[in-house]
């Protein structure tokens, strides 16, 4: 164990100060950054890395590591100073390079870029909520595996931006409810926001707060390095409940005029206010990014006994290794993430099985079962909808605090707090989490679902009731932009199935795709299995676009998803009558289909066909596929409360009223 | 005043059955909605209509009156039913229609619909939010006008879903910051959610967190007559801090085998159990939507003393108004939100003004100031990006616990209640209300966007740093699908204004609209004046879409918005070097340009014109503008941490990476 009982105050002065010098520089030179909060936090993060934090540089994703999070990401200097000083191999160069282009240096952490950084920081409260996701995995792999080996703790640094946020109260109330004693957080209080004094808008009880919301709750001074250690330890041996330390600091402390003031906290010092500050803080005034030999000395020393730590941990878990055969097999399984050769098939045969109308959200109850039961790894749930989502896991208890080796996570009415908490165990690697709502409260956790895209996690973000089809609920409960404005988000796979053998395969599709996030839009209604052209084959499906039937006829396009796929098939049967051919075409993905090369976009839609789409949302963005002379129906108002199918007719979701408008249209 | 103190139990029991036998009678005829709420408030709700809440349904608008908020609004029957009772005028037809179409009782309370519906509610934790604006704006119509006229409460009722939120945490802690004494929320703590108890999910402290946050907190048994009316009364004469009454109730009270059970919470509770209830409960159970003869005659006895409370307010309002005949005017300019003659010429005035390359947040920051001198219903504020978002009025203080009198709200990091509360001041009337972040941060507070747009609602949603320009401060700031993905909300309207001119235009359109809210989009970084053609007129911005130059040539146009539409000068000037004339057109806002004939549309783009569309944002919609031979210039993928003018080089946003891409392309 590293050891935490003997803090060298001096060293620990001069590490934070060497900090300090290292933010000061770095900031100036990329005439922009955040100052203030590195120099504030620089003494209790020294305390936490010398004295606490267990890692490895050297194996930056040993799984039995602590995590630190900095939730307070505009603080990036802390971080990197850290990374460059304890071995991560971040250069002084990176540093110099600081927010500037494809540097390893960002303005705000970015996970995967950077060895060390856990996740991606700087909207406010998600690195909060990031945690206690890390937390929760922690707990599951103690509870499915070992209980020593898996027991890390989950550090953060958290501002009061962080706290003032609703997604960091949500996950706060649930870490509580949880009783996560692996999560410990320090508070950086120096009571001065962008704005000015916090006094100006943030005057609640902190302390009182958390402990209402079930932690344990410590206040100290920031800055007394025997406090820092006093609070960590205290905070370590309190097993059932989270941390907070309320660590009353100074913004930029060390700056002679810009302690203490929002000047600090996003503009660099200015070039005489660097020299003040170092002058202040013993640091050579004619050096940049000054690491004294002592530090370096220092850090080799504490490094050591980490590699010690380290190596412990490795001999244990062989001995747990080849104790537990079979618990090693499925840990394996659940930490590759590999895929099984019989899930495509085990996928394809529960959706051939399906013969009768059904809501895909049921279709998606059954498909999940299959995946629990394939990939180990997978946890989720909803925010209180559960019986509605159809998000269950069978035959697996709920995580409660008492027992984490479910795979059921009961969220509560907060939305944000499971996006990002379900992010959270993205990032810390083994798990392949899902959340559930209604989509049209996708966008009280767009903030979470944007990280996972930007991060590349592997997170399942699944909606039901995906259009007006929610009917009596009324406008308020009806998604209508919703589909296509998560669409346009970068990096994220939009999947919205038409029947069960595209639930199988969407879900399949996700489950193959680790580096984004997939979101699942499922009907609350049922709706008919399509009547697929014998050669029509489920790797089509994997396409994210494919002609459905009337593959032999291409002058006549009608372009259609979920939902939707099924009226446009009774279009075409009424057009047929008529002595009109027209092929129907499904795109269950968009991302995935316009991936495809040119060639395959005009097999299934060619450029010259005339072309109808019928999406259960916006037309805008429909262009794309319809052109300009195409013809896209959709919805492009606020719904109504009404039962679905009456709705149905009012908005012209129905054969008739697209062979209505078609008419008119041809 | 309505008596509270002689409350007569038998009567308030008859009259709370009756409202469960309405809410049970019309979720069964609907056969879907929410039973259990009604009947679990039903008691608490009748104690404060019948004694505490000051209304009168002849004179629903009356700006004197008490609001009451069901931010549990799938608890939509309590309100129905009060408002059947209570004299609003709403027939026993239209409660048999409840959740029907075209019914003025859908299935979640809709704003503007239905007499007596203060708030659209229904997506959880808006409502408690909307209440904290209403709430502030009753302070701000006391502090600036009169004490006693506007002395009136806010009243709600709230769920375990609601305060599970994040909005409501971040909206509670701003309210008892606020030290809102006139804000008192009954909290209908059933300890049932859809999952099942409460317990699975939400075990806080909630009495003690309230505290925490500087409520007014009491604990009751919410079917005690004489603990809601005594625990009523003491919240009201607590003037500094917002109450919340915990109150303990059973959901679906009255139901012998549904009561206490999630199964009431969402569906019909079935014939049978409707006739053991209404058999408990003392009602006929062979009427449907019975109302006994004795509840109408109590609550037209009620009606009495609202309607004498009534008269004596508008006898005070009378003598207020002939003796401060200087506040009048003002106060009768913010009622009417008239605008003001000349407030457009101020406005283009300002913009001429302006000849040096300025940044439009700044620009933004000036015009603010002419609104807020013309109309003094302007109030608002950011999220803690005040020096950043340029929206500080000057020479008006903030709006403090002490003092609301001023125009500046500190909505600390809050950004999803700044929407929500916002909302709230624009439901209360007089107020046109507005908030201030980060675009990308726009997703944090999207749910109040949409509840502005689907309520028809004036608030104001100004974002600055509004592409990747932000620059250093690297992907999670700068937003790329933003722009384009709230212009995908029905009735939102999205302005991205070039230059001082469009700036000042735009908001004046914004500010004349006053049945949809405005969303303002403007850079961080400096843009040039355009060069307009002679025969461009400021109205022509009005438009949402016009001919900044080129007007006499239109075979080759350079669509643009914002901060690209000055690059688009500097490319149609290269061309024309080389002899290529093209038209630049600038779309500050999409919606209004689109809703101008097609003949106007065609003027300005012609549809047989090679087209080029230019936004620091995803592609994905362009095509409507471009057409599918068009050139739709954009970025498809998140930003990186550099300086801006470093990105507009790496991502193609400078004339020349725009001309070698349309000289492939041409």
């Amino acid at each position: 164990m590293v050891s935490e009982m003997t803090i060298d105050n001096e060293k620990l002065k001069l590490l934070a100060n060497t900090i300090r010098g290292l933010a000061m520089d770095a900031v100036e030179r990329a005439n922009s950054g955040h100052p203030g909060m590195p120099m504030g936090t620089a003494d209790m993060a020294s305390v936490l890395w010398a004295h606490h934090l267990r890692f490895n540089p050297k194996d930056p994703g040993w799984m039995g590591r602590d995590r630190f999070v900095l939730s307070a990401g505009h603080g990036s200097m802390l971080l990197y100073s850290l990374l460059h000083l304890f071995g991560y191999g971040l250069s002084k160069s990176e540093l110099e390079n600081f927010r500037q282009w494809q540097s390893l240096t960002p303005g705000h952490p970015e996970y995967g870029l950077t060895s060390g950084v856990e996740t991606t920081t700087g909207p406010l409260g998600q690195g909060f909520a990031n945690g206690v996701g890390m937390a929760i995995g922690a707990k599951a792999m103690q509870a499915r595996y070992d209980q020593k080996l898996f027991d890390y703790n989950i550090y953060g640094i958290v501002s009061d931006g962080d706290l003032m946020e609703g997604v960091a109260n949500e996950a706060a109330s649930l870490a509580g409810h949880l009783g996560l004693g692996n999560l410990i957080y320090l508070y950086d209080d120096n009571k001065i926001s962008i704005g000015g004094h916090t006094d100006v808008c943030y005057t609640e009880d902190v302390s009182k707060k958390y402990e209402a919301l079930g932690w344990h709750v410590q206040s100290i001074d920031g800055h007394d390095y025997e406090a820092v250690n006093a609070a960590l330890i205290a905070a370590k041996s309190e097993k059932a409940k989270p941390s907070i330390i309320i660590a009353r600091t100074t913004i930029a402390k060390g700056s002679p005029n810009k302690a203490n003031t929002a000047d600090s906290h996003g503009a660099p010092l200015g070039a005489e206010e660097v020299r003040l500050s170092k002058q202040e803080l013993g640091c050579p005034t004619d050096q940049s990014f000054y690491v004294p030999e002592e530090v370096g000395v220092y850090c080799c020393q504490l490094m050591e006994q980490r590699v010690s730590d380290y190596d412990q941990w490795k001999s244990s878990f062989a001995k747990w290794s080849s104790s537990n055969a079979e618990l090693v097999e499925s840990f394996k399984q659940q930490c590759s993430a590999e895929i099984s050769a019989s899930l495509k098939k085990e996928l394809i045969a529960f959706a051939e099985g399906v013969t009768a109308d059904t809501a895909t959200r049921a279709l998606s109850g059954q498909a999940l079962q299959i995946l629990a039961a394939n990939m180990p790894g997978l946890i989720g749930g909803s925010a209180d909808l559960e019986p509605s989502n159809k998000t269950l896991i069978k035959g697996s208890p709920d995580v409660t605090r008492e027992d984490f080796s479910g795979k059921n996570l009961r969220f509560g009415v907060r939305e944000h707090a499971m996006g990002a908490i379900s992010n959270g165990l993205a990032y810390s690697k083994n798990w392949i989490p899902y959340t559930a709502t209604f989509l049209v409260f996708s966008d009280y956790m767009r903030p979470a679902m944007r990280l996972a895209a930007l991060s590349h996690l592997q997170t399942f973000f699944i909606f039901t009731h995906d259009s007006f089809w929610v009917g009596e609920d009324g406008p308020t409960h009806q998604p209508i932009e919703h589909c296509m404005s998560i669409r346009l988000m970068p990096n994220m796979y939009l999947y919205r199935p038409a029947d069960a053998l595209e639930v199988a395969l969407c879900y399949y599709a996700g489950m193959t795709r680790k580096n984004a996030p997939s979101t699942f839009l499922f009907t609350r209604q049922n709706v008919p299995v399509l009547k697929r052209d014998s050669n029509c084959t489920p790797d089509d499906i994997l396409k994210g676009g494919y002609v459905v039937s009337g593959s032999d006829c291409s002058d006549l396009v009608l372009v259609a998803t979920g939902s939707e796929v099924g009226i446009m098939q009774d279009v075409s049967e009424a057009l047929s009558k008529k002595g009109i051919s027209a092929r129907v075409v499904s795109i269950p993905c968009w991302e995935l289909f316009f991936e495809q090369d040119q060639e395959y976009q005009n097999s299934v839609i060619p450029a010259e066909a005339r072309k109808v789409s019928l999406e259960a949302g916006v037309t805008a963005g429909w262009e794309r596929v319809v052109g300009e002379k195409g013809l896209a129906l959709g919805l492009d108002h606020y719904g109504a409360s009404a039962p679905g199918e009456v709705l149905a007719e009012k908005f012209g979701f129905t054969a008739e009223a697209v062979l209505a408008k078609m008419e008119h249209w041809l």
